[in-house]
C-alpha cells in the first residue's frame, strides 16, 4: 500500500468545551480518504483538511445504498496514551461488511494504519475529561455516477473523527426497552450481519414510535420469521442473565458480531460464569421474569459500552429488570472493559493498541 | 409552496448521439433541488446547473441510509408533445416510502410541478429515436452532518435527468431468472414495500452470483420466512400466466407497489383476462410447468415496461417458459403500454400528463 500523503490544514478550528461535546456533533480539522477504481485499485491515501465531499448527484451511494461503516473510539489513557481497542476486529469486520454489499476489501493491516496517522495528525483533539474519548467512524461509499442496479466501479473511503462527551455522566443509567412485534430489522439471507447504512434506516420509525407512543428509549427487535426470537436491542447486541446464566442471541446471520459482545463473552467466561449463545425467545424472557430468574439485562455497543436494561414493555406487558437498577454483572463489565480502555486496567488480552 | 427559482447554466454541453445512449450514464445540464430544515420546512425550490452536491462526510445519508428515490421517464410523442406516465402515482409512492423511512413528505402536486418544470427547462434532452426516453430520478437524502442513529433535522430533494436509449434495440428479449434460496431481498415489517437505496444495496450480491455463477440475468426472489413464495424479479414486479389466468404476488409489506404493476393489471382486467394478486409459490411454477400450463412470466418495471421470462433456473432444475420466446400477452401488453407512453394509442384511461 502506497504511504499516507498528508496535507495540514492552514486553520486549525477552536476546539469545543470538553463539557458540552455531546456525540457525534463536533469534528476535527483533518480526514483521511481513500479512492478506488476498477483499474487502479484503492489508491491515493491521503490526509487532508477536514471538509465537504464533492459528489455527483448520480452517485450510487444515493440510489443503491452501496456503503458500509464501522465506529471505534481512541482513548487517552491515564498514563497519557492514545489506546485503540481491538481495532484489527473493526479492519476485519468492514470487510466482512464490504464482501457482503459487493464492495472491494481494504488492506485490513493499512486500515488500521489509516486509524492510527490520522489519530496521530489529530492527538490534541483527543479529550482527557473522565469518560472522553475520540469517536472514529471509518466508511466507504459507492462515488460512481451512474444509474443502474450493479456494483460501483469507484468508492470512496474516508475516516472522520469527532470528540465525544461522556456517555454515563452519572454513572449506568438502565434504560426502558419496547419490544418491537411490528418491524423487523433484519433476517437471514438480508444484510442484518453486515455493518451497512440500511440497516439503520430501515430501524428508524421503530425507534421513534418507542419513544413516542410507550416512552421507550430503545427497540428490541425480534427475528423476521417467527416473531419471537430476541435479535438486538437498538443497534447494540443484548444479553440476559437468567439464574446465573448469561444468554445471548447466536450469530445467525441477521444480527451484528459486535466487538463489544465478544469481549463481554470472553471476559464472562473468564470469570467463571456460564455464556450460552443460543436462540433465546421473548417468551423464555417473560417467563425467567415470572419465575424471579431474570437476573440482568444489557446491551453492548461501542457507544456506551454496556447498556443496562431495567424494563421491557411488550405486548402491554410491562417488567421491571433488577428492579430497575443496574446489575453487579453489567458493572463489572463496564467497569473491567472502560478499565482496559482508559489503561486503568492491566491489558493482559492485548485488546488495546497504541497510535 | 413557493415558486421555482432558475438558474440556467452559461455553457450547455454536447448531447450525447442518441444511437449510444445506454442507460443512466449521461446526465442533463440542469437539475432541481430543495432542502430541508425542521425549522423551515422544504424550502428554496430551484433549478440550478447540473453539478456536485457539497456534503460534509458526516451527513447522515452516508452513514444511516435514509433515503428514498423513485424513477419515472419523459416520452416525446409522435406528436411532438412530452409526455409523463403517471407520475402522481410516482408522488404518492415517493411520501408513501419517506414515511417508512422517517422522511418528511412532499406536496405532492408541487412534486409534479417540479418535475415539469425542469422537463420544460430540459426538453432539448428527450430524445427523439424510437424506444429512447429521458429518464427521470427524483430523490431526497438525509443531509444533516451528525452521528448518531436518529431521523435527520436536514434533507435535500432533487431531481435529475438522463437521455436513456430503447431498452430493446431488437424487439422484446426474453431473460434468464435465477431463482435464489440464499439471499433474501426483504421480509415483511421491514422496508421491502419502500423505494429506499438500502433493499438495492441488499440485493447487489445475489445479482451478481446470478450472473457469475449461473449465466442469469436477474434474481427471482423468494419471500424472507418460508422461502417459497415469489416476491420479485431483479427490482420488478413480476406475473406469471398459468391455465389463462395471470397471478401476480399481492402487496404484502415486503415487496414494491409498481406503478407498471398497476398499470398492467389494469389493462389485462380490461381485456378479459382474470388476475389474481395472492401468494405464490415456486413450487406452484414448477408444477405448472411440468404440466404445461404456464404460459407465460414477465417482470413489469419503469425501465424494461414489459421484461418477458425465457426461463428460470431453481435447485438445479431449470425449465424453459413458451420455447424462449415472448408470449402473446407480455407482447401486447408492452406494445399497449409504450403505445400509450408515445402517444401512439389514444390515452383513455388518463395515465399520460403534458409537460
Amino acid at each position: 500500500m502506497n504511504p499516507i500523503r498528508i496535507e495540514k490544514s492552514t486553520q486549525l478550528k477552536p476546539k469545543p468545551e470538553q463539557q458540552s461535546l455531546g456525540f457525534g456533533k463536533h469534528f476535527t480539522d483533518h480526514m483521511f480518504l481513500m479512492d478506488y477504481s476498477s483499474d487502479e485499485g484503492w489508491h491515493d491515501a491521503r490526509i487532508v483538511p477536514y471538509g465537504p465531499l464533492e459528489l455527483d448527484p448520480a452517485s450510487m451511494v444515493f440510489h443503491y445504498g452501496q456503503a458500509v461503516f464501522e465506529g471505534l473510539k481512541a482513548y487517552r489513557s491515564v498514563d497519557e496514551q492514545i489506546l485503540l481497542f481491538r481495532p484489527d476486529k473493526n479492519a476485519q469486520r468492514i470487510n466482512h461488511s464490504s464482501t457482503r454489499i459487493s464492495i472491494p476489501p481494504i488492506d485490513e493491516a493499512f486500515f488500521v494504519e489509516a486509524l492510527q496517522t490520522l489519530i496521530r495528525v489529530e492527538a490534541d483533539w483527543i479529550p482527557s475529561m473522565e469518560g472522553t474519548s475520540l469517536y472514529i467512524r471509518p466508511f466507504i461509499i459507492a462515488t460512481e455516477a451512474a444509474l443502474g442496479v450493479r456494483s460501483s466501479d469507484h468508492y470512496l473511503f474516508a475516516i472522520i473523527l469527532s470528540p465525544g462527551g461522556a456517555y454515563y455522566e452519572e454513572g449506568l443509567k438502565p434504560i426502558r426497552i419496547f419490544v418491537d412485534n411490528h418491524y423487523v430489522r433484519a433476517v437471514q439471507g438480508g444484510t442484518g450481519h453486515a455493518k451497512t447504512p440500511g440497516n439503520y434506516a430501515s430501524s428508524l420509525k421503530g425507534q421513534m414510535e418507542a419513544k413516542e407512543q410507550h416512552n421507550c428509549s430503545q427497540v428490541l427487535w425480534l427475528d423476521g420469521i417467527e416473531r419471537t426470537y430476541i435479535e438486538e436491542v437498538g443497534s447494540m447486541n443484548v444479553f440476559f442473565k437468567i439464574n446465573g446464566e448469561v444468554i445471548t442471541p447466536e450469530l445467525n446471520g441477521s444480527i451484528l458480531e459486535g466487538i463489544t459482545r465478544n469481549s463481554v463473552i470472553h471476559l464472562l467466561r473468564e470469570w467463571g460464569i456460564h455464556v450460552s449463545e443460543r436462540k433465546i425467545s421473548i417468551d423464555e424472557i417473560m417467563r425467567a421474569s415470572d419465575d424471579g430468574l431474570l437476573e440482568e439485562v444489557f446491551g453492548t455497543g461501542t457507544a456506551a459500552v454496556i447498556s443496562p436494561v431495567g424494563g421491557l414493555f411488550w405486548n402491554n406487558r410491562d417488567i421491571v429488570i433488577n428492579e430497575g437498577i443496574t446489575g453487579a454483572c453489567s458493572q463489572k463489565l463496564y467497569d473491567t472493559l472502560t478499565g482496559i480502555q482508559y489503561g486503568k486496567v492491566q491489558d493482559k488480552w492485548g485488546w488495546t493498541v497504541k497510535c
